[in-house]
């Protein structure tokens, strides 16, 4: 089976945004609050920052697990890594996901302003200032055999959907609403042209859409 | 995170029965039929019998991938190895599962009637007159510190159920009766008393039942 790119567990508001306006250092989503938005996830047994044997094992555990499930590299946009902008004040500074980064595999930051790669525990970050296209040419080379994860924010998934290099996404709609920030859509059958759509309600409130190439 | 005894992508008609009436050699699900049973399955992407490169990505492949996922071992009942009651007439038969076992692990036939183990491809298939605690035992022994699923018929399921060793189960329901065979409850919620469940409609027809201990 040939490997994939794919969008998974992007968690958007009721009105389409996946972030909030107003990002900083302390405010990574802006005026969105992140334990809001990825509640769904949080609520199960599979969510890695568990501190309690507890959690849900009903639908939304396993989407929390299918996040890393064959996923051999991740390319974000830079500011799914830090809020700043323009060339480096300093390389100190490794980014918003601490010593043990979520991914597990090596993850490319597009960046105007690239930097040298480091590694965090299992995570290796690279940045380039490449055409999406060219992005994930290197990290198909990364990953090894396995899928590409387009991990966002949102201007980095639209971005890839405008080149049409995406093959599935899912996509968690919230219940509440935001009201400003980065909008991923008008709404989810913008997509309907290119994409199967097929909307999953969950007992926890959000809506799992799952897209597939038509 | 301890490993768990589950039960996994197991079908059973609107009426709760997991098998027709008649098993036989040629009929492995007596009056029912597997491939209206497993129709939900058959169609998506993940489905292991793929020839072409077709599929659905929807929720119901998320299942049918899910059937895999961290699964070390499985425990049978022997009338899903075959159709022979009483003492094996020889061991030249190997199963109903073809040069290509889809279980890709140790599996464990439970039978009054032990007969030799024997590989194929990557499944091994052990025979074991013995407990459900007993075979669970062995088979985590097997499974190198991942889940153990107890894979069926039914009247396994609810040998393992009635001596609550399982942790959570997904059982698909179809659109259609069968009126009678191998029933695995009256209705779902017979199991709330002692599990979690929810309920997921599939665009497919089916609802998946996921169950988790309370």
């Amino acid at each position: 089976m040939s490997p994939l790119v794919r969008v998974q567990n992007f968690t958007v508001s009721a009105d389409g945004y996946g972030a909030g306006t107003g990002q900083s250092l302390d405010r990574p989503f802006g005026h969105a609050d992140p334990a809001t938005m990825m509640a769904w996830a949080g609520a199960t047994a599979s969510w890695p920052n568990r501190t309690d044997p507890g959690g849900t094992r009903g639908l939304d555990d396993y989407f929390t697990r299918d996040f890393a499930r064959n996923i051999g590299a991740e390319i974000m946009g830079r500011n799914k890594f830090g809020p700043q902008r323009g060339p480096w004040e300093d390389h100190e500074w490794e980014g918003w996901w601490g010593d043990e980064p979520p991914f597990h595999t090596p993850v490319f930051v597009l960046t105007h302003h690239p930097r040298p790669s480091f590694t965090l525990s299992d995570t290796t970050f690279h940045f380039l200032d490449a055409t999406p296209e060219n992005a994930l040419e290197q990290a198909f080379a990364a990953a090894d055999g396995k899928d590409v994860r387009i991990g966002g924010g949102v201007a980095t998934v639209r971005e890839f959907l405008a080149a049409d290099l995406i093959d599935t996404l899912h996509i968690v709609v919230t219940p509440n609403e935001l009201g400003g920030g980065e909008r991923l859509w008008e709404r989810p059958e913008d997509l309907l042209d290119r994409f199967h759509l097929e909307k999953v309600p969950s007992p926890s409130g959000v809506v799992h859409h799952l897209f597939w190439r038509r």
